[in-house]
């Protein structure tokens, strides 16, 4: 039987790698195969890609450039990592996938869901998740979150300012809406604990 | 007034480089400004994608992720170094450009024009050469001259089989029989100053 493929979105802060982690725990004690992974990267190609992407000055790329690069570590990560572990059985549970680039590129970046949505469509056959986890924060908790952890989250993209981040998530609200039977829309509040039983509720369906 | 941008394409062994330096020479001979480039590369962030794109196995990257790591070059190579020589009026010679990833990605790769032509229009907005130049010459000719070079042209995609570089050839010419106006076909056979002589016959309607 083919897995299941869960992404994980949403803006920095959010607390998706955490939630990755202790989602992957909870569906490992109900004895399923788990693939924890997280774009960019996922496979030796896209880390390799990834650190194109991250490094640097905010001006390294265009935002084309940008958009074909991340495009071309998602279709290695599906041919190589995702596909594969599907095959197999496995769940794939991935932070942040195609709509990151939509919500960060194509929104904020100003670049056009079109354009995203052909990049995609070339590099990995249009492929999406079963379900997309959508973890939504007000900007001032997301922000203190940010500030209890290293240096580890500002990147060439993390580090860009506060317009910018909130365009990301009002364009993730609206790719949320515009697929109601993909998405689900996460409150991302309150303990781990609290968040991962709501995340647990928005995949139930698909155990 | 704006320059001219001008690509000579061909296979492996057809004298592209060569021809590049004597095209200059002559160009700059009649008080041109003129900017040798090459793909992939031509731009720091391009050449650092050439990187992942000639190193490792010929496996390393799959047909579709190819495709991408070359229009994000390209993307860069473009909005970095041919838009702005255009612009102050310089003339670009580039040693291969988009009908490259058309021969050999999307004819030989097998992956479509049509597909490599969508990352072009979304990183490049579908930029085009004033003039393309191909390089033909026979097969045994062109082998002939490739076991006289030293080991600098077998990297990932030059290492390539024979099919696969008669299959790139066929492309080439389809490409120039689709766009004469864009297109001259040129005799690569011969010395290298009767060659450069057929290269300026074909532009002189530029000077």
């Amino acid at each position: 039987m083919r897995g299941r493929f869960i992404s994980l979105e949403g803006g920095e802060g959010a607390g998706k790698s955490t939630q990755v982690k202790r989602l992957a725990a909870f569906l490992r004690s109900r004895g399923l195969d788990v693939v924890e992974t997280r774009e960019p990267g996922g496979s030796p190609g896209a880390e390799a890609i990834r650190r194109l992407l991250l490094e640097g000055t905010d001006e390294r790329w265009t935002p084309e450039g940008e958009a074909l690069l991340f495009a071309a570590a998602r279709a290695d990560h599906v041919a190589r990592t995702i596909r594969p572990a599907l095959a197999r059985g496995a769940w794939v549970l991935c932070d942040r996938f195609l709509d990151s680039s939509l919500a960060y590129q194509g929104g904020a970046g100003g670049l056009g869901a079109e354009a995203i949505r052909k990049l995609h469509a070339v590099g990995s056959g249009g492929f999406l998740p079963d379900r997309t986890l959508l973890m939504e924060l007000l900007p001032a908790a997301a922000a203190e979150r940010l500030a209890l952890r290293d240096a580890e989250g500002s990147d060439r993209i993390g580090g860009r300012g506060e317009t910018y981040h909130a365009g990301v998530a009002s364009a993730f609200a609206a790719l949320a809406d515009a697929e109601p039977d993909r998405f689900r829309r996460i409150d991302a509040s309150g303990s781990a604990e609290q968040v991962t039983q709501r995340l647990i509720r928005a995949i139930e369906d698909l155990l």
